[in-house]
């Protein structure tokens, strides 16, 4: 037990929506920047955990794409949301998971006493990466961001209780952004290699590797700490895809007992997490003193178990 | 106290050097991609740590610029380097501090048991960033790659003793690429804004910003933890540029307790700290049992300082 606890938390959403079917996606205009959008989550969630800038010591961005190679989206963020502040600024990168990933390390930081309010950020442009031609993925994501202050706890129940990572990196290029950085940078564009710019995602093989893979790695994370989804009383899945219920079906995680709104939000990459998250404790579905497991699969191939007493 | 040791390390060099006057600088060619090196150093680190790669538990890459915007550098690496495992792959990163932010994470992780044996990467290809008319950053950077094995210590005065890191957000754009993800991606180079994808310091602003920020941070960070200079057997500090000198001055550090090497290898951005203490081991100037600083700045702009006992 990492003892900590969630004392605030903001999101924004583009104004814009589209509709695919039945299904709802989050569409950023120009001016809804993936920086903008941060900054709006974080002063969001400052209100909500009635704390100022001043009083945030470590803000972290825990998103998959940044907004420039250098400095860090972290610093980009501070700059515009913590002016004046010499809080620590760094990004922690899992692709669709770093929330849970980015919660973990803050959580030993926390408890260690070393900070006593973190900003953890996560924000996405996943529309800019989208081309229309590749359907699945194209009416799959939305943008938005999410921030949340994680702070200290007098509270001994309170905080992470156990987790478990594992990447399995036969599938690394079953999700990829091959362009825009070291591997093809932004000089070496063409028209023939134009499509690695954008994001691509094979979701067959995916959904091959997780149902092959999840379920043994969900019994071994119950089985090494002793805890049975009965103990948990709601399941913060990733939004993946549509192919979530099939998913929880195999890992017998029953209907009640996990949040599904892929319909209604879309796949946000980093933010699905944590957004999925604060629109349950906001709509009343989490209460606080509830054992919340969030979970998600991201680029990689990367799965992500993290149990907390919220 | 957060007990680690380093278990082993390895380093890759581009065959290639150039020299600017007595300058020498590493540049990678074609093949020496930043995976390529990355990938070699790992290799050689597991070599030295006399481990395997099935002894790995968490892979962590820590490099200012990544590989492919998706999925994470440490998932590309662990691809190539840890095949077959499910040791879970994550990015940290502070720019060119991003091996202390890193190391300083892994000493909660490995300190609380979660982790046994971790590897934590640096790789940069400086040289695809830089343009020969900014002589400045043209004449100073390196190429090149290191990794460490960090593992669990039974010697309960090794490991990790204190940390301070600080951003100024206030000196975010004085060292920046701008180009290349969501705030101005590849597609939207032109021949008017090919600059922006490219490497810009602006040098005299960031010695400007240390001057002033660090001696006062290092003073706290001595009186936070009760620790005097002489406490300390050797200051690996970032080599940031030719300016060193002047700035372990600024900071009361005497020339014989600090590496200077910016001469014979350049700026290598994040890989500068893990590279020069891996020299400074190699070459007996840390010995086992030794209390190293180390230290630096990284675009943010942030500053680290970590003591550890080696």
């Amino acid at each position: 037990m990492r003892n900590c606890r969630i004392a605030g938390y903001g999101y924004y959403l583009p104004k814009n929506t589209v509709k695919f079917g039945d299904q709802i996606r989050y569409r950023s205009n120009d001016q809804e920047t993936e920086l903008f959008m941060a900054v709006k989550a974080v002063n969001s969630a400052l209100k909500n955990a009635r704390l100022k800038a001043r009083d945030i010591d470590l803000i972290v961005s825990a998103s998959a794409v940044g907004v420039q190679p250098i400095p860090c989206t972290a610093a980009l963020i501070h700059e515009q949301a913590l002016k004046g502040s010499s809080a620590p600024a760094m990004d922690i990168n899992t692709t669709c998971t770093s929330f849970i990933t980015a919660l973990d390390i803050v959580s030993y930081m926390i408890a260690a006493g070393t900070y006593k309010n973190v900003l953890i950020v996560s924000s996405e442009i996943a529309s800019a990466a989208l081309l229309e031609k590749r359907k699945e993925v194209y009416e799959l994501f939305s943008d938005g961001a999410v921030a949340m202050v994680i702070s200290s706890t007098n509270k001994k129940t309170q905080g992470v209780i156990a987790v478990k990572q594992c990447t399995w990196s036969e599938a690394a290029h079953s999700t990829e952004i091959v362009g825009g950085l070291t591997g093809l940078n932004a000089t070496q564009l063409t028209d023939e290699n134009y499509d690695q710019y954008f994001f691509k995602m094979d979701g067959l093989d995916i959904l091959r590797a997780c149902t092959q893979k999840l379920p043994k790695m969900l019994e071994e994370f119950k089985a090494e700490n002793n805890i049975s989804i009965d103990d948990v009383d709601m399941v913060v899945p990733h939004q993946a895809s549509k192919a979530l219920p099939l998913i929880m079906k195999k890992l017998s995680i029953p209907k009640a007992k996990y949040i599904d709104h892929v319909k209604e939000y879309g796949n946000q990459v980093s933010v699905s997490v944590p957004f999925t998250l604060c629109k349950a404790m906001e709509d009343g579905d989490i209460s606080p003193g509830d054992k919340v497991l969030l979970c998600g699969t991201a680029a990689g191939l990367t799965s992500n178990i993290l149990l907390m007493e919220v």
